[in-house]
């Protein structure tokens, strides 16, 4: 639907055109990192999604905008203190800003982030601000406990597939929900509208995490090999180390046992113990479950959803 | 004045109850660092402040502590980040979380206390609540930019007393006039008088920070030393810094040049040096004259302000 996409491509362009200069005043130290992050080339999808669902219930662009960027904001604010912990070095094919300047630096621009998201809902023409805030405070305590389970993990070798997807609730959806969320407050949609998008939100969100750890190693992007070797350093639990039975998770630990000695023979082996065992196709069907769950929150709205069917389709379809 | 003593103890004792118990569900990688900086002996004069305000005003403490709380957590994330920054592995005699935990618990114990401080003001029935919000998130940003240069000044040889002033301004001062400010908002008073109170705080802020300069190189107090020890390595700017004439700055760099290699002597000296020179004189003329600012403040405010002069006292008269 090209009238879909040139809808994206223009939000797309306008969200970052304001992210370059959200923050042009303030002291040199976190004027500069603030907007290294935000000129990054994100995919926006989160305040995307949110413009969407405001574009669909005909709220002007100008209205809809505050909360689309705080989302964003937040949403790169973790970034910058995530990657202080991952010790990533590279994001978006840019350096981190804990490597560019230092981690006393990234923190304070991420705080200040914070600040700055918070402070685009200040203000006070902005319809339905009190719901907002509320839902946003809600989305960054969500986010910073999803972030401190997925650390603990790094250190247990007994993650439940159902304590993972708590995580990746808390981590990843719920701020995906939280942006539909955010659109269908300010399109003043009932409550119970709200919640359905927030829910809707959410499965897109669960599947894109899923989505995520299967590219990682099945993608040849270089983003996403990055993405699995920072995995690998931190033992970190992906959807496929969860699903793995405990009677496989021997042959699994010997075959990742190899990474440091050889890591494309550890990949290749990886791609077929996962595969040969229906792990792959667990995770599929994990993410097929969700997405039809988010279709069948869509078919209960009122109105035209094709719009939001084209925006899933295309978070989903993506190859990095 | 027994009576306003006896309230500010009993002020004491129920935030400190709160503020043990303010955070109980969530993560124990969360959990248990969270509240071991709000376990911490703090002297929560911020909060107390805006208890204060409630109090003149007729506020129920019911009423009152939802902000006073968020106020004090506030602080607390302040000091979570700004300990890693500074590398302090004490405070308030407790370790430091990032020297307890490690440096990721501690950014994400600052960033989870930062939404459980935001959480206390989204409860509904707070008066004023959309008020308070804006000015803690305006607060927010000024700790984050104060802090920030701050760091930058650490690099810096040429610090005016102006943007010094400008700097504990943004840092310290402003937090303590955001108390004040959300006892009169949550007072109900008028913008005018919310103001004035803001007013009045920041008075007490300027000169809380420069009697802590001072306090830091005349106190005999084992913390007040260990922070004089934190600012020599990391060669930050204190009043008395920058309150040295650019003809003295040679004689100063001199003494501060020994304190690696006998700190009692350079003390001594450095005592010597900000007596003789009148900048100790002039440290305490604009603690005296920030004083007098925030009384007349007072002064204007219709009532009984006997507990307000009672509290200053109480802060200006500390001796760590």
């Amino acid at each position: 639907m090209k009238i879909y996409n040139d809808k994206i491509i223009f939000f797309r362009e306008t969200l970052d055109q304001k992210l370059k200069n959200i923050y042009t005043t303030g002291p040199d130290s976190l004027k500069y990192p603030i907007n290294h992050v935000l000129s990054g080339s994100g995919k926006r999808f989160r305040p995307i999604l949110a413009l969407i669902i405001a574009d669909m219930n005909g709220v002007s662009l100008e209205q809809a905008l505050p909360s689309a960027l705080s989302i964003e904001i937040l949403h790169n604010f973790t970034l910058v203190h995530d990657d202080i912990m991952d010790k990533d070095v590279l994001r978006h094919g840019i350096e981190t800003v804990h490597e560019k300047w230092d981690i006393n630096t990234a923190i304070l621009s991420g705080d200040a982030m914070l600040a700055i998201s918070l402070k685009l809902l200040m203000n006070s023409s902005l319809p339905n601000r009190q719901k907002l805030i509320d839902v946003f405070v809600q989305g960054l305590l969500s986010v910073c406990e999803g972030q401190a389970i997925d650390i603990e993990f790094e250190n247990q070798n007994d993650v439940t597939l159902d304590s993972y997807k708590n995580m990746i609730y808390l981590k990843t959806a719920y701020m995906i929900g939280l942006s539909a969320q955010m659109g269908a407050i300010v399109s003043n949609l009932s409550d119970k509208k709200v919640l359905q998008l927030k829910e809707f939100g959410d499965c897109i969100g669960m599947a894109y995490q899923v989505q995520d750890d299967l590219l990682e190693l099945f993608s040849d992007s270089k983003a996403m090999k990055k993405s699995l070797d920072s995995d690998f350093v931190l033992n970190k639990k992906t959807f496929l180390w969860v699903a793995t039975k405990d009677e496989l998770k021997d042959e699994l630990n010997e075959i990742l046992s190899n990474f440091k000695k050889n890591k494309d023979s550890t990949i290749s082996n990886l791609r077929n113990f996962v595969i040969n065992n229906g792990i792959k196709e667990k995770a599929e069907k994990f993410i097929e479950y969700n997405i039809d769950r988010s279709r069948k929150i869509i078919d209960t709205l009122d109105g035209d959803s094709s719009f939001l069917n084209y925006f899933s389709d295309l978070v989903l379809n993506r190859e990095y």
